[in-house]
Parts: C-alpha cells; structure tokens; sequence
C-alpha cells in the first residue's frame, strides 16, 4: 500500500539499526554514518578503514552480505526493546568521538536547535530522532528482509567528500511481500526498457549527438505518433486548440517568468546571440502565456486550452540520465487552460476525466493522485501570498477528488509555489510504481505575464491557470509502457502491427499482394523477404513481439485467404484479406 | 516566362542605363555606381552629393520618380544605337575621375585581369560588361518602364561602406505586360501573409521569444497539423518510416558533417555544456545518418526513407527577416532516403511523383524545377571529386526529368557541393514566383558518418542519399499558400471549417446541439455565442474567410435542419446535421 505504513517504516529504521550493529561486529574498524528506511526497505552508508594483511582495505562485497545477514539474525532476538533518551552535546561527543561523520551530524543538530536523542538495542547505541519498533525481536521478522547490493555514495550526497560504502537492504512486513517484490523486480528485469527498448529497434543514443538525449528510432517513433494522436483527438474532443511554439527564447522570457535566476541550473546554458542570450526551453508555460497574450481576451474567450506537445531541454546529471526515464530532451504532453474562477472546478474536474480515460486505455488498474497542498503558516514565503486562492482552489480540487472516487492522499507543504499540485503515481502491470503525470493549479505567474481578460462588468481580471500533463512526457511514458507491456504492445501501439510470412518462395508474389493492401488501408506491416527458412521468419517476428501475424502458404492461396495468428491468443483461422483490414481496423479504432 | 528571355534582360539593363543618364541631367553632381537588370525591371545606385540652397542634400524623393521618367522617355528617341568599346585602364581613369565608385570598379576589373569596356548611347557612356538593347529607340517601347521605388543601399553590399541611394524601376517587354505585373503585385499586397496572418490569427511573434521566431496560434497550428497529417499520409504510403530526433547535438557531430567550421555562420551559437559545445541543429540531415548507423545495414535495409518534420534553427541576418519567408525557425518536411546506385533512378522518380501529387492537391498549375549540374573543370573543387558518380547521377536526374515530362531547366556549375541538387519553384494563383523546396543527391555526406550496407556479395558499401523536402517548411509553405488561396483555405485546411450562427436567441440551444455533433466528427467548429447581431456574425465569419457558414433559425428548426452557406459558392440549401457531416468528410478527405 502506497504511503509506507508506519509500522513498515518503523521496522526497515530498525533494520538499519541492527545491520549497523552487526557490520561494526564483523569490521570493527567501520564508522556507520547515516542509514535511513526508504522505498523497499533502508541503507547505511559506513568508511571502512581497516586495513587486511595484504594491506588492502578490509571492507565487505556482495559475497559477504550473506555473512552481514546472518550476523543481523543472530543479534535480533537479543533486540528485546530499543529505547531512546536526549543527552547533553558533551555526551554524544563523548559516545562517537572516534566518528566525525557522527561528530558532524552532531553540530547539524545543534546548529538548528535541535535535541540530540540516542537510541539504543541490545550494544548498539546509534544518534538517532527515532521511529522504530518497539520491540524488535518480537516485531521483526527474521526472514522479512535481505542485503540486496553494495554501492558508492558520497557523505551527504556531494561529491566533494569522501565516498562511503552504501549496504542496501529490502525489508517487508511478512516473508511473502519480500518474495512478491523479489519476483516484480526479476519480471522487470526481463521486461527492463532500455534491454528491450534496443531488442525492439525503439531508441537509440549516440554520443556525437549527446548523453541524455533519446532517437527515436523508426519503431519508437511509431508509439510516439500513435500517443500524440490519442492526445490530440481526445484534446480536441475536449476542446482543446493546439498551438506551436519554438525551442528558444530569450533571456527577458525567463526573468520574466522567474525561471532566471532560480531554475537556472536546470536550464541549459545559454547561446550568446547577437541581440542577447537565448535559451532552450526547460518548459511550455512561458511560450503558452505568449499565445494567450498575442491577442485581447474576453471571457467569452475562456476557458481557453492551449495543448502542444512541446520538447523541452532540462539539465540533469550525467550521472542521474537513466534510459528513457530521466533524459534531458522531453516530449510533454503538455496543456495550459486558462479560466475564470468560476471555471476551475469544472476545468479540473475534466483533467482528471481525461486521465481517467487515459489509464483505462493503457489498462493501469492501480493509481493514486498524490495532492500537495500548502501550509499556511508559510505563506508569502514558501506559498505565493493568496490565503484564499489557496484554500478555495484547494477546497475545490480536493472535492473534485472525493466526488470522481479518485483514489487520493493529501499532503500538506509540497504544493507549488504558486498553487496545489497533483502528482499521478501509477503501479504497471508487474506492480512496480511510476510517477507519470502533474497537473497544477498556477494563481501566480498569469499576473508576470500581465495575462488579463476584460470581464462581463468591464474590469480586467488575471485568469488562473491549470498546467497539466495527463501522459507525461513520450520519454517516460514509453519507458514505463515498455514494462508494462513487457513489449507486447496492442494492436494500435505495436511498432510493427502484422508480420507477412510466405511458406515458401511459391507464395512470394502473392504475399506481396497482400502486403501491399494492408500498407495501403495505413497498417504496419513487415514484410521478411529473406532467404531465412519458415520457421526462422516465425521466430523474428515472436522475438519483435509483432501482435499478429500472416502466413500464406499453398491451403491459403487455394481458397484465396491468409491464415492469422494472434501473438496473444494463438491461431485465428483462415480469413480474407479485406477480413483481416476490418479486424484490424476495428481493433485499432477501439485501442483495445 | 521563366528564365528570362535575352531581350528582356537586355531591355532592363539599357534601361538602367537610361536611368543613369536622365539622373545625371537633373543631378549633375550624382555619382552613378551600378545598375543591372533584376527579376521584374532594374535598378541604379547613386551617390548624391549636390547641395540645394537650404544646405540640405540635392536628391530625388519617392516624388521626383516622375520627373526623371519623363526625362528618361525624353532622352530614349535620341538612343540610337548602344555600342561598345574596350579602353585601356588609363583611358577609363580619365572618363570616371570624379567618380571613386567606378574608380573601384576598374581596379576591381584589372585585378581580375579582365578587359574594360564601356557602353555608350546618346550623350551617356557607362562602365559595363555589355548586354543590351542594340538600337534602345526602337526597341524599348517607352510605355514598358516605370520608376517603382527609392531605398538606401551600402555600396558593394557592405554595411561599412558609404550608403547610397537606389532608384528601382519596373520594365516589361510590353505595356500589357508591365501592367499585368503591377496588378499581380497589388493582389500580392492585399493578400500578404503578414497582414491575413494578423486578420486569421495564424502566427505572431514576441519580443522576449525572439525575431524571426514564429509563434504559431491555434488557427495557424491547424493548418500546420493538417499539412503534417498530409505529408505523414503520403510518406507512409510511399513507404518512408519516420524518426524523431533532439533539436541539438554535440559539437562533434557538426566537425565530422563538415559543417563546423564552414557553415558556422549559419548556425545558432554553442551553448558551453558540461561535456562540451552543443549546437541547435540547422539541418537534420547528420540526426539522420545517426539513425541509419546506429543498425547494421544490408541490402535488404535499402531504401531506407527515413522522413521528420524536425525543426531546425538558422542564423539570417535580422534586416533579412520577413514574416514567415524569412524566419530562424524552421519546420521542414524533411526526409533522407538511403539507396544503392541501382535503386536511385527509382527513388528519384517516386519523390518527382510525390511533389506533382502535392501539386495537384494545392491547386499549383505553374511550377518548374531548376536542376543544378557540376562543372567537370571545378572536380575536386567546388565538387566533390566523383567524376562517374556525378555523370551517372545526373544523367538518371535528367532522364527522370524529361521522362515524366516535368518542366526544368538545367544550370551547369550550380550543383551542392556533393551533388546534384533540384529547386522547385512554383506560382502562386496570382502568378507571383516562389522557391520552396529542394531535391538534392548526397554521394559525400554518407562516407563522413561511415554509413554502410553490406551487399549479396558481403562487400561493404557506402548507399546514396537523397535529401528531399516537397513541402519545403511550415513556414514558407504557408506564407505562399496564405497568398495563392488569398486566406480562402480550402475545407480540409482551413483553421475553422465552419461558424454555427443561430439567427436569435431562441435558436441558442439548437444552434449548441449543431456544434457538439459537428465537433464529435472532428470539424473544426466556431460557435458565436456573442451578443453581437446576426448580421455583423455573418459578416465575422465572412472576414475570418470561414469555408462553411450554418445558420439556424425557425424555419430549420421546424423541419430539424440547418441552413448551409459556402463561402465559395453560396447558398448551399437546407440539410440535416448528419447530411453536413457527410458532406464536410467527404470534402476533407478529399483534400478539394
């Protein structure tokens, strides 16, 4: 269940505890520093400088995480309680004086004006603020957990310190939700979208062309123009228009919307022009409150819903570029409608249609909308100062929530600066969690962009406006299909729709035919005019995981058929051709 | 007719002459510097250093044009005969010695070791290489010319140089034609894409996105995606696939294309990245050969068409920008097709075909395509050295050509530097002339990225490439149509397709039903709802040059029909709603 329960939480703490307590037996000579709960289980990060003979560092690999497991089991049932107490600073100096990093973490706390605690289970005594089990021994399961692998990280994640050893270690309330995610993670191993992603011919990267920057390959591009154009028809229905905009803008753009200087790290640098510094866009909003303003508004103009699957440029770390899931080219499918007050719940009501829609198409059975709202002891400094924009946005998305039944938490101080947010998590087909999509509400930037409309009564009024994002970008959306799918793509989707295999060179020409009317009704066909043998062609075209695939053999030509065969369902039978366009494209239509 | 015919260009280029000398009667202190013949008459730039009484310069305004055509036509039956003869450099020094221009000019001539000739008709001698009307009094009719417009002009081109001042003229064979011209150049004016760009909210641009960055509105993003959806149609059925690739790369990729460091002036600055320079691409053409190498081709891969509406960013000068012909943004209907030399006659043949098929479709009855040939003398040089590869390419051009009886011309010594290359150029309804797209053959490009297939006989080989864009770019494209339909875009491209007016308010309810069918049928519907009277609605929706008008008053109402006007030709009559559709479908997938 999503959020982590306290219980769960409390007891991957306590196993960070007792992992630190069983590696300081097995190496002395290690200095744990920190090691939080997380995700699937917890870490700690530890310096190992102790020395071996051979004058090496003494320090644990992945072969001796069995030897730090088992050692963790032995000193669990001595963990009868763990208790914490406060000490005075001089205390907790005294307890980890050989410890700088503990030291450190010591004067962080001070510095803030904090208590320091102490928790403490069997011998081990850790710097800690607490939320654990009560009792170990009792509530943790011996076989609930795992040390899973070994990594570097540096001490407080900059790069400029010393690099420690991170131990991770998965942790679940029972034995069979340990296996279950063992099993989802090996699944998705197979189903690994960068693994399948180069199987399928989907992307590619290159280095002249830079890291972090995807090519969509023609088989990639394929999905990518089917999502564009369920975006574009189901935003048209929607009353969307599209706009389009360019790549680049100057820098008065971005001072102006505020993106320069705060977000400037995430841009990426800018090109000395000759009238002054351009830069690629990092997002839409800027260029789409341009379209809003190039021409007078009304209210009969609004709500007004600009859509454009616009590419923005966004700085990550090399180090953080993973496959398709975090690049710095991103196709988003992106939309700004700008409405009067009195719209809002409505305008949001429809998004949130419009990802429902969305998730029954690509069959996501599972979601949660995480909904940030602000803390109003916070505002005019963490939360634009609009007291009752806030809490009537808020109220108001919050009863669109409870009324479509969406599935969704609140939490409090994670909105926007400038209005609530909604994050859309999503759990693939194999259970393992995305997050795909925001959607926010914006009361602050329109007013930057002096974006006003005339009134009923003559005055002239800022709008609000929704961003949203209901299928992310093209980039994690694919990454995420690709796993979900297991690269089975429907009908519609599939890179390739149908493979057209003679039985022999007999049945060539008339397998041409065939080809040739299936490309003309618009369908995606392979052809394998190799000279592989029948069963290889058979095989390619399972290896591609094309949905269907047409055989034409001596029984097909006699009656002037083909016989199909459905990668999902096995063997269909003998059809005409015109048959098969209908079945097709019926099935295409529907996105079944 | 297309090249201009000899005696027209002698025509002008007397005339300028002529100019020069009426000039020099009314300004004796003018210094003449050029004059040629241009595309629609001829021009003459003049230093005028006179002072009148006031102290002010002695020049002619837009006003005094008359006066020195009069004075032209006065001095025009004493021309004779124009005749020429070669002068030593000491001989001209003396004739030009107040004039530094053409003191320049004979240097120039001499440095190039050419011989110096000058022209003389009535009392009026010209520095000029020759190419004119042998006897001006009977050959240029005196009512062929007029004296059209005054500019500023730096000599030689440079902005360092002494500004001067050029007086354009127009001339024609003929009166008729002459007249004929400067009709076709008054529709040109009220049919200017930037004024009905600003009418039909096509596009704007933005002061803080950049000059020559075109925002496109929803109206003209309508018709952008109308024209994707064109080409996307009759690239898939001509077997192209397409690919999607970053607006960026490394500097890398532009040093192994060769456009770093010869075409960098062409090109947006680098943005300074963490690993290095990174450029806003200015062709797609290297993304391509990226896509081709990042497989292991054979034969049997080949052709490849490889097609992306990818937007490319170039350096124009910002004085050169205008509207949508001149823009820094570029979205081009770009496409590489990979071939074997066998193969290129085919390919070549099937892109000829796909450019008359869009011909057809646009309505464009007068085009003509300038083929650009090598010069063998300049091998090595300003071509790529590849004597067999450039005489077998153009030869399968030229029968292509001739074979599908296309007009073109052939212009030797014209070619791209690693190929044959194809302008088209077509006329707009009003007969105005437009470049829009080209056609080239790349047999250098391919071995820079070492892009090969492997043939039946196993050897390793390097394919041909044609660049090809028949719909050129968004940009050009449109602005040319705006002008040849005069914003009256036909049903399948027009922004909206039909405007919903109920004749009063009792119909409001009806006239909602009408537009919500429509819209489910994907018809791009405006719906008045405005206080505004029905007339001034019909005459909106007249201005906006909406195709369909469907007005519903009580007389629909009672049979549950609508009434339907077209812009084109009428009265159309009563209908039902489905009967509407039927028709609007029919008419856009038509494309008529």
């Amino acid at each position: 269940m999503n959020p982590t329960s306290e219980n769960l939480q409390h007891l991957r703490h306590t196993l960070a505890h007792l992992m630190a307590a069983a590696v300081l037996e097995l190496y002395p000579d290690a200095k744990p520093t920190i090691g939080p709960a997380i995700d699937n289980g917890f870490y700690y990060d530890y310096e190992f400088s102790g020395t071996n003979p051979d004058g090496t560092t003494n320090k644990p690999t992945e072969k001796e995480l069995k030897d730090i497991e088992k050692k963790m089991r032995k000193l669990l049932p001595s963990w009868k309680e763990m208790s914490g107490k406060e000490v005075s600073e001089v205390e907790a100096r005294e307890i980890f004086k050989g410890n700088q990093y503990k030291l450190e973490l010591i004067s962080d706390i001070i510095a803030k004006g904090e208590k320091i605690t102490l928790y403490t289970a069997g011998h081990f005594t850790d710097l800690c603020r607490g939320g654990h089990s009560e009792s170990p021994a009792k509530d943790v399961p011996a076989d609930c957990f795992k040390l899973s692998r070994i990594a570097g990280a540096y001490w407080k994640g900059d790069e400029a310190n010393t690099q420690l050893t991170r131990i991770y270690g998965l942790a679940f309330e029972t034995k069979a939700e340990l296996e279950a995610y063992e099993n989802m993670m090996k699944e998705a191993e197979k189903r690994d979208h960068r693994k399948l992603g180069k199987e399928m011919d989907i992307f590619d990267f290159d280095d002249d062309v830079g890291p972090g920057l995807p090519i969509w390959l023609p088989n990639g591009t394929a999905i990518v123009e089917e999502l564009e154009k369920l975006a574009k028809e189901s935003e048209f229905k929607a009353g969307y228009v599209r706009v389009k905009t360019p790549h680049i803008a100057k820098e008065s753009m971005y001072l102006k919307s505020g993106h320069l200087p705060y977000y400037a790290e995430s841009m990426f640098p800018p090109m000395e022009y000759e009238d002054g510094k351009y830069y690629l866009k990092a997002m839409n909003c800027p260029h789409h409150h341009k379209v809003y303003a190039s021409r007078p508004k009304s209210y009969r103009d609004l709500p007004l819903r600009l859509a454009e699957y616009g590419t923005c440029y966004r700085h990550e770390k090399s180090g953080e570029l993973f496959g398709l899931m975090r690049v710095r080219a991103l196709n988003m499918n992106d939309a700004h409608t700008y409405c009067t007050e009195e719209q809002f719940a409505d305008e949001f009501r429809a998004v949130n249609d419009m990802y429902i829609n969305y998730f029954k198409i690509f069959g996501i059975d599972k979601y949660i909308m995480r909904f940030s709202t602000h803390d109003p002891k916070r505002l005019g400094e963490k939360f634009v100062n609009e007291p009752d924009l806030w809490k009537k946005t808020e109220d108001m998305v919050r009863e669109v929530l409870v009324d479509s039944k969406i599935p969704f938490v609140e939490v409090a101080n994670e909105a926007a600066f400038y209005g609530p947010k909604i994050d859309v998590q999503v759990w693939s087909a194999i259970g393992r969690e995305f997050t795909l999509a925001t959607n926010q509400v914006d009361f602050s930037v329109p007013k930057k962009f002096d974006l006003v409309y005339t009134d009923k009564d003559g005055t002239q009024k800022t709008p609000l406006c929704i961003h949203r994002a209901p299928l992310g970008t093209h980039e994690r959306f694919i990454g995420f299909l690709i796993e979900h799918y297991g690269g089975n793509f429907p009908l519609w989707l599939a890179p390739v729709q149908v493979a057209i295999i003679p039985v022999g060179d007999a049945h060539m020409d008339e397998a041409k035919k065939v080809r040739d009317m299936l490309h003309s009704a618009m369908i995606r066909t392979d052809f394998d005019t190799s000279s592989n043998g029948f069963g290889k062609k058979i095989r390619n075209a399972k290896n591609m995981r094309i949905p269907y695939t047409i055989i034409i053999g001596d029984k097909d030509m006699e009656v002037k058929k083909v016989t199909l065969e459905s990668r999902d369902h096995g063997q269909i039978g003998q059809l005409s051709v015109e048959e098969v366009v209908r079945k097709f494209e019926e099935e295409i239509k529907e996105r079944k």
